[in-house]
């Protein structure tokens, strides 16, 4: 193994990127590094409270900002990246969610499209205690406020698609994006597979925490500071993301409608966990129809995103996938401590 | 509040039933109540072993019996029927589950039709174990099993919908019926909207557990005994099912896309927790999108079903919801042992 | 072939059905009779002005009554009901449609939830002019006003369901229903499987005309005189509906989402035109690909109905389907005359 | 206005492209050119018989090649590009069709992701007959054979998406692209919002015909030469593509589920007619709900394509839609035979 380096990198904020995909590197580094990365929040900075209402302080397609891409040296279509999330650090003590006119899941939408005016645009602020471990919620039409668990996230990450694609960082797919799912949490890595040269990296859109679905469209959202160790594992190819924790294996799959999220999460699951148990498919299917939990991600965003999961107990060796990376990596971030 | 009896229900085969509506009741129980009651498995008790192919050996529409229905006196249209799951007992040391041609997620089925042949229809015999809380999968293919935490549940559970309407017992809606989620294990008591004098209620297809989705169409099916503690609430409509449990409160959406379903089931969980907690629409549908989780039902049956859940913590008084039945049941149910 | 009779029927208004399935008959038909129906609209005659807004005068669940049941001798399960549409005659010289709270395609609904309030709730009151052959629609906000051609259809047909079942009538689904499709217009023959002993045959909710999809969930409604000539298929089971007219053959799937209406009717064509060609499923599927239609029915009803169509000069005998029965009740309705 | 230019242009097969938008310019047209341009089929030429299997001889990311882009003087965002389908000229008197593994509306697919093998991959070639104005099938599995009417069209059409994006040619969307839609045929013209400065208009993967809905996910694909007259029509803003013909306006919807884009459709239709007769908005949705049509283009590629149609008899002044444009391209077409 090479020498780890820590790269750190801030974007200026007309450095910041709104696509995956046909963008030039914004640094270079080596599978092993540490990385750590400010990410702006989804609005840029520019909803700070009930006045900034976001359709109108926000221009598009200036929305939903990341940080990146980072070149990852030696990364090849067919390969893997592996990408641990080590930390998830609020940047600020406070965080930001809204309505937004025509967007989310109880609403007419762009696409869902309905004749009936839009909901009403607000703002709600809440504030971030990092030692206290909550977000707390205050109503907007009355003084009602309530903690939360404070569980820091990030939305969207990815790298640049295949076939010559740009993705606008709106849209969850196949090379990550928009995902939009609370399972994205320090201690989980996220293996993607590698489209292009380089893989090209890039994250933003953190938030305090989300409710399964992100049923308004818009979570908490924050800047934060997130520590990723990377690594690239070679002539491996990933088809859509999947997740591993100490405790359990995902697959993500992005889709409308919302059950076609479910069939690629599942399927791809299916074909993984077969793999690590030597199970036939249709025994797998079996298992993890009676073993599965499906948490949901986003049902707002331009593709859905929907997770398949199982617990590690199931498998034979629980740190066989990917050759032991998820071990490995959350061992070199914990040492860099 | 009158004495409360115990009815004991045990159906002969040629008792059991295969609609929610279009039945005379099979015996008549008061509000308050402890009913305990025997249920077959999905397939009649038919599949008990890997040469008990489903397709053979059950015939349509004979599937999915229930036990029921019960006639609830004093229960009318716009009350809503509060039914506690008390205690779901396994009946044998054994379940069984299957694949079953075109039906399930994975695959091309009667509505999401496609020109390929059925996957291979196997079946599956799990070992129970109370004593040690286990569900043994073995697989078919090789000799490699592991044990899945015992987790019985009613899968399918209603009352007669609206309408003049009898819906068979494989469709879930908001009248209920063959929900089939995991959330409906002993512990949680289950909110339906009456449609017709008397509710008549039914329920049958348990399982032993199943994983979110059900996916393969199946769950570990079992027979039950199951008891029931059951009060009407006068004059409170319930529009979709509603649970609770000691810790939370979900609401129940069942359509297609599943999309439908997850929307369905938030908006109603807005509804109730605005008026749990006296918010605004707007403020509560903020609180739900950071707050919620939205378990998965079934992904397979003709309606897909989605919950959304928030935890009681969030609520001023978390005994509140229908006036406090659920603890007043749990009570009663305990009382009784 | 047994002498013809013709049959009349009209029911008085406590007479109305509003389910398939659960219903005693109002008559017996033999195979081979002509029935003249007469069919009331959709709001059950009561939305005849500006004023009479649907959601006030109608009472749930007496919407989209039908005309029946009729009992035809000696259907049975796993026969074919062919139904030729030889007559549809506007009953008044009026129609009448409306917008209808959270109901129709382009607004949240009661499955599509969402958080917006309904749209205005309007209604329209079209002139027909049977001679002219035109419909005439008057703006309600300006005095513009424009002639539609006049194109009478049945929108609501079908048979009891199986498996113990009762549909309200705004449901479309294998056993017809709400089918709410332009193509059932005179000239049609409909083919609709036996599901229970009689058939039990109903119809009602004539439209005037329609657009494709009935986008805002409500035709020109009008009450019909319905002619109607059939014939039982002995042993000839089918699936979903189909029709045929004198250039065509079309088969009919009904579900959510729309895709699935869709893949249902293109399945079932497929199947039916590989039957009549001689060809086998991949050539019928490839042929089908390049010369079929897919004219919408409804996307707005519990389900969507959607049709695959070709003409019958793809076929190497245009007469072949059933047994030629389209061409034998067209000349049976003729000669009635 | 300027004189008129023809500008002719011929892909080498190294300038083909594969997405809309990240490509410079191949040449550049002003407002009132006329552009003749060869287009390759969607295989780029390489399936020419029954032993050219698609998923061993094209190479992904290299499917559905298209012409251009071209670039557009004065085109800006908020422009509308007006581009008339003059003529559509099969360049070879075959095409080709072929089932894709695990693509197309009645298989499991990449989205709709299933277990199931795929389908047997088979190839067809077609007889363009131009005199005749026929297609010809030959069935692959017997000697049958049938003649189908010529009716070419460009499944591919669209301008660079907005948002730094770059789209693959397989996908359609409010930009254009895969619109896989009959109605674009010669006698058309479609009406692309502009999002980038020169529009950047491209073009591909004609049809000799093709069904509604394009079920096999492959049409009777050809090379074609396609004449185009084109016009921007300055600050008159497009958000989803629109056509006008002789006889109908018609606007188009792309999304999964189908419904959404039945709804795109929809809305923007009930919007454009609801300028174009002064009625006001819930006017315009009943006239479209009782006259409209809703073809389908195609329920196979990432999004499925709609149509909302209204008849131009329904119109007060039926040139008045974007200035008249219509009639000024067709007849600009025309004078320059």
């Amino acid at each position: 193994m090479t020498a780890m380096d820590t790269i750190t990198y801030r974007p200026a904020r007309d450095e910041l990127a709104y696509t995956f995909g046909g963008r030039m590197p914004v640094a270079h580094v080596r599978s092993g590094d540490i990385l750590q990365v400010h990410t702006e929040d989804c609005f840029g900075g520019l909803v700070r409270g009930p006045a900034d209402l976001p359709s109108q302080v926000c221009r598009m397609p200036y929305l939903n900002p990341v940080s990146g891409p980072f070149f990852v040296e030696d990364a090849e279509p067919g390969d893997t990246l592996a990408v641990h999330l080590a930390a998830i650090t609020p940047a600020r003590n406070w965080g930001v969610s809204s309505t937004f006119p025509h967007f989310g899941a109880l609403t007419g939408t762009f696409h869902t499209a309905t004749l009936q005016p839009p909901l009403e645009e607000r703002v709600w602020v809440y504030d971030i205690d990092r030692h206290a471990g909550t977000v707390r919620f205050h109503a907007t039409a009355s003084d009602h406020c309530v903690d939360l668990p404070l569980d820091p996230m990030i939305g969207t990450i990815g790298v640049a698609p295949g076939g010559f694609e740009a993705r606008s960082t709106i849209v969850p797919d196949s090379h990550g994006g928009n995902l939009d799912t609370p399972q994205l949490r320090a201690g989980t890595t996220l293996y993607l597979g590698v489209n292009v040269h380089g893989a090209m990296l890039a994250l933003g859109d953190g938030h305090a925490r989300q409710g399964e679905g992100e049923a308004c469209g818009v979570g908490v959202e924050i800047a934060t500071t997130t520590t990723l160790a990377i690594e690239v594992i070679k002539s491996t190819p990933t088809v859509w993301p999947r997740l591993e924790t100490d405790t359990s294996i995902m697959s993500v799959g992005c889709a409308r409608p919302l059950e076609d999220a479910y069939r690629i999460a599942h399927r791809d699951l299916v074909a993984w966990a077969s793999t690590l148990t030597g199970l036939d498919e249709l025994d797998t299917y079996q298992l993890v129809s009676q073993a599965g939990r499906a948490p949901i991600g986003n049902v707002c965003d331009p593709n859905y995103t929907a997770l398949a999961a199982v617990d590690k107990t199931l498998l034979p060796d629980p740190t066989a996938a990917y050759t032991g990376v998820h071990a490995r990596l959350r061992q070199r971030a914990a040492g860099r401590g």
